[in-house]
């Protein structure tokens, strides 16, 4: 039996990968930049180059199950990185093929949201759970369901896009997808700041913190979070309103996949029980009976910078 | 191999049974009150009875795969009816347990609009297909998710209430959950017949042949869609306004689970492309660009008449 996988988690921005043992140690890691090579294959070669030196060090190849790849728009069921808006490679790209072939080692790829929920039914609070959803709720808001143990891919691999649900009819219009009333429009760092705004504008004469924020235009769900603790009245009902949307959102998942935990991860998490206690509420209000008080809503316990290397090197222990 | 099967769906007026073969025949049927009875036993011995005849018939118990049956809050994991709103039977009834021991045959129970879902599979549209949603358009709104060719029952065995979805955040009360807004106050029979008083009521000065009917109450889905094709117009906007939140609703399951298809079922389908047209604008305007075009949106091929019992009996040969 192999000891370990590799994770490799490409993003916008940065690419992290490292070595993981089967109890979710991250033995080795490093980072690339995504976008500074020419073509997908030099980024292919230039991962090798630094993995080459930490897959020997714990024994070479031979100890590895394989390779696991969160990115966004992966398909598990291509290998495919398709058409994804911020990466610089355009249209299909076979990049579980092309890592294969590269490091002679099994690969599975599927989408970062996805690649965290298998993360943590392998190393987090889903640890021995059959049916669970995790919610990412970062810059935009992404998915993982989780039915029977296996993750949800629906017939084209594209499953799990529960942040472009609408929950309010006619609502927010969200720039990047011309939907109106979406999830993410609301529960997204984007959101919350677009949500303060609001309120300040449409409360001219409340006194908050956090108009000194909108000066240099520094408000996020960071800023939002700080005013918060300090008993700003404002700070407040921004996370009283994004956790009323988010908990009913969260209510239409229940009714219907009937999990057994909701697991909430990402940037919006940090501010603790001011979310989560409105999200809980909503969730349960919203809920038909057979389904109150039945479904646990936790925060993930992974370390956010650990997750994205864990999640995709999961990927490979799955079966 | 065995060659038949025995379907039984318990509806909250009539218990309809038959012998089913593999290709969706009905060969034997008939159906007894559910609540005639004054005791679960008696009614399960009055089956029994009336089925062994029919058993006979066609070979003998050998012949048999086992018995599927279909009933209001029934559970697949557990073989029980669980606190049936509409059953005189209260309680937690171990049906499964209790059929198999009287005839001594495998039994398999689940709730019928998931035992719709498993009938269109092995006898109607979704023949071959891995990913599917039926939606049941009767007196409620009910619906069976498939997921990879199973069922989507969820860690307690209750997933699938996609009738009690929000989609208009607000709206209107459901009576009997309490809810606002769900897409079962729109989109059943009653939802129907509420929208047409409320769209006659806020339009006084419009004529509608709908009004003859309000004299004795006689405002029903055929009687609306009876209006709409002699080209009323309030008859035709209940129709384009339930299509628009059906269709808005069906986008946010296809953003969870990706299906294949959508099947529809049930009364308001008779109304055919008068709910259809604005059902799939609806659903396409409000979808991510990955899922437009894709879903195929179709109504159920299967005789009402016969799918609940065609639907129970495919539950035994699922496997």
């Amino acid at each position: 039996m192999a000891d370990f996988a590799i994770g490799i988690d490409i993003g916008g921005t940065n690419t992290k990968f490292g070595v993981v043992d089967r109890h979710g140690n991250i033995l080795e890691q490093d980072r690339v930049l995504t976008n500074e090579h020419e073509t997908v294959q030099e980024f292919i070669d230039d991962l090798h180059a630094k993995l080459t030196p930490m897959i020997e060090k714990v024994g070479g190849p031979s100890k590895f199950t394989g390779i696991g790849i969160g990115a966004p728009n992966g398909n598990y069921y291509t290998g495919n990185i398709e058409y994804a808006a911020n990466l610089k490679w355009r249209g299909i790209i076979p990049l579980a093929k092309m890592v294969s072939e590269k490091f002679g080692l099994k690969v599975k790829l599927t989408n970062d949201a996805n690649a965290a929920a298998v993360g943590e039914m392998m190393y987090g609070c889903a640890k021995g759970m059959k049916h669970f959803i995790t919610i990412t709720l970062g810059t935009g808001v992404g998915s993982g369901i989780v039915i029977d143990g296996k993750i949800v891919l629906g017939h084209d691999g594209f499953a799990g896009e529960l942040g472009h649900t609408v929950i309010r009819h006619g609502g927010r219009l969200h720039k990047g997808t011309g939907l109106r009333g979406s999830l993410e429009s609301y529960a997204s760092a984007t959101g919350v700041r677009e949500t303060a705004l609001e309120l300040l504008s449409a409360n001219p004469q409340t006194e908050s913190l956090l108009r000194d924020y909108t000066i240099n235009d520094l408000i996020t769900s960071q800023t939002v979070y700080e005013c918060a603790i300090k008993g700003d009245k404002i700070a407040n009902d921004i996370f009283e309103f994004t956790g009323q949307i988010l908990g009913e959102a969260l209510a239409n998942f229940v009714m219907f996949s009937s999990p057994e935990a909701i697991i909430l991860f990402g940037g919006l998490t940090k501010a603790g029980d001011l979310i989560m206690n409105p999200t809980r509420q909503a969730m349960e209000d919203s809920l038909i009976q057979v389904f109150k008080n039945k479904v646990k809503l936790m925060y993930s316990e992974l370390k956010e910078a650990d997750a994205a290397i864990l999640g995709a090197s999961a990927l490979v222990w799955e079966e």
